[in-house]
């Protein structure tokens, strides 16, 4: 699969963290793994350090986010929710909880792996990860709930 | 007081969210208030957008997650806690849960507020939120715990 998961399913999405016509963006490219995960690798701006010459929380929770969003949009788009009346995707997310395991480096590319927990039509839970030599970094349980417009 | 808690902790952070001398980092600014919270106030840059012309969820946790910390590492210094041997601050966070509540604008400034909920030298809880046209749009509460280096 050459072309990201951000491309297929949004060209002209100009989210900050994986938006592929945000210019000044992080521009997370995602893809589709042959054993069904989701996975991403982002090499870190001289300018995203933590202060202390790792990489910095939020530009992880940035990352971790972006990369559940297009995991569970993906699932949506393979089971059939379409997005409903009037909303600019299937499901939103309602809220975000990371856990900083270890340092991240802030002057080497990392790796961000997505996983399905589990799904169905009201919410897409998914498990993502961000890994560095062989050891998770950080991890995050996210939510992503249908998105239904009030009419 | 006109020195932000940044400038007066640390003047030559370099991290992302608030370091003052991260030319290319968001660079937020708190200050402490009259009724003992602290109080920061941020204007999004055009590229924060979360996709759907509001402001990033990645961006609203990384200055939570920022104004936390500058909290807790006030609070530390009022009580004495002073960073231990090796430490660059006396306390770190495992981690950091964001509840977004309603969405936050690009085009205008925002109000991020944080208070203590609970202070231990172990432990210090950060209650912060995200406020906008007198309604709260994200909020976390962040654990910070005490950095021991290991000998």
């Amino acid at each position: 699969m050459t072309q990201s998961l951000q491309e297929h399913l949004n060209p002209d999405g100009l989210c900050f963290g994986c938006g592929p016509a945000n210019e000044r963006g992080l521009r997370l490219q995602s893809f589709l793994a042959e054993d069904g995960t989701t996975v991403a690798d982002f090499t870190p701006w001289p300018e995203h350090n933590n202060g202390l010459g790792f990489l910095n929380g939020g530009i992880i929770a940035t990352l971790l986010d972006c990369h559940s969003g297009v995991t569970a949009f993906h699932e949506a788009e393979v089971r059939g929710w379409e997005r409903l009346g009037g909303a600019a995707f299937s499901h939103v997310t309602a809220g975000i909880e990371v856990r900083y395991r270890r340092p991240a480096p802030l002057h080497d590319t990392v790796r961000i792996v997505g996983e399905i927990e589990s799904s169905t039509e009201p919410e897409i839970l998914v498990a993502v990860r961000m890994e560095y030599d062989g050891k998770v970094r950080a991890e995050a349980s996210v939510s992503w709930k249908r998105w239904r417009p009030r009419p």
